[in-house]
């Protein structure tokens, strides 16, 4: 890994493509300082504007810096051993009486230092931008008091200092109901409004806040009161939505100007209808649906016919998702979802970008951010084609080399 | 990458697991030249034991080198604008009429001279190695000339030669008809028999002998005259077989003694019985049934039962299976097809080396060959658990450090 000062870098002869442009084009790309300057046919390209520049080479696909819109890679513990204790025959019961499920990753994130979550979480977050990343979006949620959902946000800060990426942090109180209030949902929707949001958005920990609208963990009404409380803040909101069954919390989000609904399996045609009018971004994730077997697809070709842009992420998490491997999904929705290559590629970029509402990012163009990938790769379908790890070339973040190989 | 000289090489403190001991155990392990020295538990080791040793370091898992025993990763041109094509809506007319299907893939490997396939199959190679692989099986099948056929694996040996893995070199010629023989499939097995098996045993450039014993491929009858003529020339035998439908290929792979069969997804009872009989491997390949959306499972529990081994592998390849990365296909076979995590290593470690004739590989025991792999793991069963990129500290191949982060 080199960190060179920010200079004018000069491709040469790049297949470019964001997976929103008509086809994609070889040409001739200048960054200068933080910002794409030039993006031209090469037979635009004079020895006058190439002089001066870095020379980074020549040939391959140029995407952006991929955008991962959905993670929970800041987590105590691991779920292996649940994984292979269902797989050799224990039953459910078994498994919650040996304290397995999201409450065992609450009782470990709990018991788990700030330290410690750092040092668990910067491998995970390492192999993303190995694998492309430039942007990761990283939830609370495992914490579920007022202390430990901040030292969640802060650890999330953290990384994003650590390493080359832009992290943006999302607030998920209303991720599950933790033990001590079992009997007590709404007083436990009570404090994440009234403190942890508050909290929160007092020390800038939070970009955005979350709820799990599901019948196994938060009601309409209750994410609704999140909502409220976080726009009262001037947080921005998103939900986990229609994954097991339909609510209508996407459409609710909706109604309330949600960047996004997440998963979205089970979304009716009036919740494809919402989110249109909204503008809200539908978050595609193929690696629950992967890893939990199930079978009912997000409704791709409604929300393809409306408009709604689809994002897609890995939900990188210990239990449902624990696939930390951008380039992973878009694989996984062209073969689970049959989206296309481009659709793949629009959601880990710009639409990524836009479930963030950090609408800049995700673009290759003359002068948007240069969040940069060059990958040895002949064409971009290639990117969800094939999985095989290693393909990125070089990785540019906000202007400067951060992987060159 | 560093070569190191062979020398005695310490590890202390590493989980020990192959897939097939009981239970995964931390051990101090010591290598000598190329085998497994002493595999002993930590309070054995004794600064006698340890003196002149080279330290290697401190915990994590240790596996064997992953066996990687069905793959197609030498081939011309590519099939991403088939992917892309399709998930666009193409037709399959359209896409015949395109070129498309393994035709195309068999015109570009014809088309492409050995060093332009070596140098597209390396970097495929490097990825698998970078996960962990250290011996890899290599058909062909796309060239379906005598020449373009050892063509083919000249450059799986030269692949050999040139990276520090154990390449295995398999004669697929009765992998498609060919279209100059679309009328005449038995003069095409003719020429299989009694020119390509002949002028690969004679230039020793195949290791084994396998067919695609299918409706859209080949008949049981045509397959089982390419066994007799492998036999013939004293080249084992293996099948793809059951892949799409219930021939029996199995079966009769099974009773001329084949090590292994292949994809068995719909593999009967009798032909479960038959293998078990003949000590037949049942390869299972999630890649493929992810990729093609199948539905159809191969019988693990039947084969479970029977006690017939199950390898793993990747069959990395330009059409049904794009996926090269050997870990992945750890996490598939768990997910898809239920395998535990333990099943699914010993399917990339001892049986996957017994799918290739290796017994010898692939277990971790005093004596053993040093093909080793050091993970950044607390537990094996995460291999399988999560799909991470970049998890491997060390590997060792013959003894030798190939591989250390
Ligand atoms: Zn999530
Ligand atoms: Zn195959």
């Amino acid at each position: 890994m080199t960190q060179a000062t920010p200079t004018r870098l000069l491709w040469r002869d790049v297949t470019v493509f964001d997976g929103l442009a008509t086809r994609p084009e070889s040409m001739a790309v200048i960054v200068e300082g933080e910002r794409i300057a030039r993006l031209i046919p090469m037979p635009q390209l004079d020895a006058e504007l190439a002089h001066g520049c870095r020379d980074m080479g020549r040939g391959g696909v140029m995407t952006p810096g991929l955008v991962d819109c959905h993670t929970h890679i800041v987590f105590g513990g691991g779920r292996a051993g649940e994984f292979e204790a269902r797989l050799e025959g224990a039953s459910y019961e078994e498994i919650a009486r040996r304290g397995g499920g999201i409450l065992s990753t609450v009782a470990a994130t709990r018991e788990a230092d700030e330290d410690a979550l750092f040092a668990a979480a910067l491998p995970r977050l390492e192999a993303m931008l190995a694998d492309g990343a430039t942007t990761v979006e990283i939830k609370s949620g495992y914490g579920l008091t007022v202390a430990d959902e901040l030292k969640m946000l802060r650890v999330a800060r953290r990384l994003g200092e650590a390493l080359p990426v832009r992290v943006v942090t999302t607030l998920l109180g209303a991720h599950a109901l933790p033990p001590e209030y079992r009997d007590a949902p709404d007083a436990y929707i009570d404090l994440v409004c009234e403190a942890m949001i508050p909290a929160a958005a007092a020390e800038g920990l939070a970009d955005a806040v979350d709820v799990f609208c599901e019948t196994i963990a938060f009601s309409v009404a209750q994410c609704e009161r999140v909502f409220q409380a976080a726009k009262a803040h001037g947080l921005p909101i998103k939900a986990h939505a229609e994954q097991l069954s339909n609510l209508g919390g996407s459409a609710m989000a909706a109604r309330h100007g949600a960047l996004s609904a997440d998963h979205v399996e089970y979304l009716d045609e009036a919740g494809v209808q919402a989110m249109r009018e909204a503008g809200s971004v539908a978050v595609i994730l193929p690696g629950a649906y992967h890893t939990l077997h199930e079978t009912q697809a997000p409704p791709i070709a409604a929300l393809r016919r409306a408009g709604v842009p689809m994002a897609v992420a890995t939900d990188a998490n210990p239990g449902s998702s624990p696939l930390f491997m951008p380039t992973l999904m878009l694989n996984l929705a062209c073969t689970l979802f049959r989206l296309t290559p481009s659709e793949a590629l629009a959601g880990m970029t710009a639409h990524g970008a836009a479930a963030l509402g950090l609408g800049e990012l995700g673009r290759l163009a003359e002068g948007a951010p240069a969040d940069l990938c060059v990958w040895n790769l002949d064409a971009p379908a290639e990117l969800a084609y094939a999985v095989q790890p290693g393909r990125l070339r070089q990785r540019v973040f906000q202007g400067a080399i951060s992987h060159d190989i």
